[in-house]
């Protein structure tokens, strides 16, 4: 039996943290894991920045409330969901993507957690489980299941090459070079095709 | 990180054999894991019942096609889902599942499937894995999540014995008898009471 396996900032969602600088004019918060592949380098870069400007949870959730998925996103989401079982893996936290979540019709969400003061302050993150993606696609094996994995970034390329089958979704120039044996799917017709050959 | 793994028929769903059994008049049908706790002797039953009696993948799937989820159930999963992860472990198949699944706004369901030849006849069925349900639970306690646990049946109860915290949910008197150990769920407050506590 197949499951899919799917990141979610970049494949469903926007990137959040380049919508939390965008709307927060604080141009360091636009780095991601396309730019930085050590996360725990790239998080305490993040909480630090909050910190000096005074940004809680809340400020955050009122800028991720007003994001939407990406174009074509939900559709897409639920064509996949009407043909086979997906679990999205995400090293995002569930504070995050909640609201985003909601808007995606509650896809089931592996990822990580946040440590949050009385004032919402964002005091600390909670990474589940080092390679966390890549432990998921093997804990799926270890349940016979066939995985399939696809995302667009560094953090991803552990599951693609963990899964039976993996592919890049839209990624940038420097993750598709890095990873050349790794196909690619420029779109979400693209990745209907890959899926329906898949099923 | 607590994570939620639920039964399906009897929790979310009526029984799709019993249903099957009303439908057709093959009151033998009636049996289910409440009855007979190996499930690969039940099966073997169903399916040579299905044969006997020339009925195929699509008489039974117009059958659960007028199925509805349980009253409350929507409403009680999508409170779940709100608040936290679940994902369903069942031991049904994908493809009596599907229909029931689409009711339920497509929660993650890790089950089994069928093997069906060109005139729709079920000519077998796929077990994934034995002790799948157990085996999911200890394979999300693997990536370090805290698993709570709940369903009704005596195929259910590895699961719950295996879960960090494990409870029944509006079982069968016998069911309850033999594992006066779990606690008990009796309806959906109940259950939404039994979840709060563990958030």
């Amino acid at each position: 039996m197949k499951i899919f396996c799917a990141d979610l900032e970049g494949v469903f969602i926007p990137e959040i943290w380049i919508a939390v600088a965008r709307k927060t004019g604080i141009d360091e918060l636009k780095l991601t894991t396309r730019d930085i592949s050590d996360y725990d380098e790239l998080m305490t870069k993040r909480l630090s920045l909050m910190a000096e400007h005074g940004l809680t949870i809340h400020d955050i959730q009122s800028v991720i409330a007003e994001m939407d998925p990406l174009e074509g996103a939900l559709d897409t989401l639920q064509w996949i969901r009407e043909r086979a079982q997906i679990i999205i893996l995400s090293d995002t936290f569930e504070e995050f993507a909640r609201p985003m979540m909601k808007k995606l019709e509650f896809p089931t969400l592996l990822c990580h957690n946040l440590t949050i003061d009385g004032k919402g302050r964002i005091t600390g993150y909670n990474i589940r489980q080092q390679e966390q993606k890549k432990q998921a696609v093997r804990a799926l094996q270890g349940l016979n299941y066939e995985v399939v994995a696809f995302g667009d970034s560094y953090n991803d390329t552990g599951m693609l090459l963990q899964a039976d089958k993996g592919f890049l979704f839209s990624p940038p120039d420097n993750v598709a070079a890095d990873f050349p044996r790794l196909p690619v799917a420029k779109d979400y017709n693209d990745l209907k095709h890959m899926i329906d050959s898949c099923l």
